[in-house]
């Protein structure tokens, strides 16, 4: 990748510090997988059609950050499995928002035939949203970062 | 970028296509620049530090995707200015993702100073969750994509 990748990381900006670990679309197909229970090289490999020595360095650097984890894959096996550790868990919600915007804009009518749903009893998933702490609904505008010292206190309801 | 990119574009997965889109680290930056208010190339130059032809081809590509559109900076101007389309707009949400996540799992202990919130209240912003469209929550590992007749009717309450 083109840039300046190192510098992403020291900004005072979550999003920045978010795509220096994971903003290489590989990446976040590879977690998608792990959500979705792929655990082997191989498994990744077939589903991604990823080069190993791309894929090698991808699943390295995804431990290396702490998003998955290795273990063997069974008892007594040479093989790792590479699984979701809880930091990459709480990438569900970014992938949500990925599938929701992508449903949403990058389909033509009837295209998608498929949907998000919760595992078990397959109800379809609501829409995420902006809203405050309070509970007060926002537009997708209204947003903006602050220093701590700015914010009003939270008041949770 | 390596890999098979334009393959990602065709996959029946909304994550998949909204990457194939935005799934470029620089691309999302600018997207947040633009949410920022930034509209200028100048500005995006600035604040990113990227080389002005790759700044280019990036904003084409959010141009072309209709993530962005362009308008004279002011009346009579021969400059264009970048605004978010309603598209790009709905990306708020995938931003916000990011910030949390990035917020929780990529700073250590008191090193970041700003937080998320509403703009004009200063109110921060509630994290982002998972839930079902009855409005039940959900873990992050919960949920899975079925085909459109395997889903449950939605059951909004």
């Amino acid at each position: 990748m083109k840039g300046k990748k190192t510098d992403l990381g020291a900004l005072d900006c979550g999003i920045a510090r978010a795509l220096s670990v994971i903003g290489d679309w590989w990446s976040l197909l590879i977690i998608r997988d792990a959500f979705r229970g792929e655990k082997r090289f191989g498994e990744f490999q077939k589903n991604l059609g990823l080069a190993r020595n791309i894929l090698s360095a991808r699943l390295k650097k995804l431990v290396d950050a702490g998003i998955l984890r290795t273990e063997p894959e069974s008892e007594g096996s040479a093989y790792n499995a590479y699984v979701l550790t809880e930091k990459g868990e709480r990438l569900g919600v970014v992938l949500l928002s990925l599938w929701q915007w992508g449903e949403e804009n990058c389909f033509s009518e009837g295209e998608l035939d498929r949907v998000m749903v919760e595992r078990h009893s397959k109800e379809p998933l609501a829409r995420l949203s902006l809203s405050t702490q309070s509970g007060r609904a926002i537009g997708m505008r209204d947003f903006t970062t602050v220093s701590k010292a700015e914010a009003l206190p939270a008041t949770r309801q």
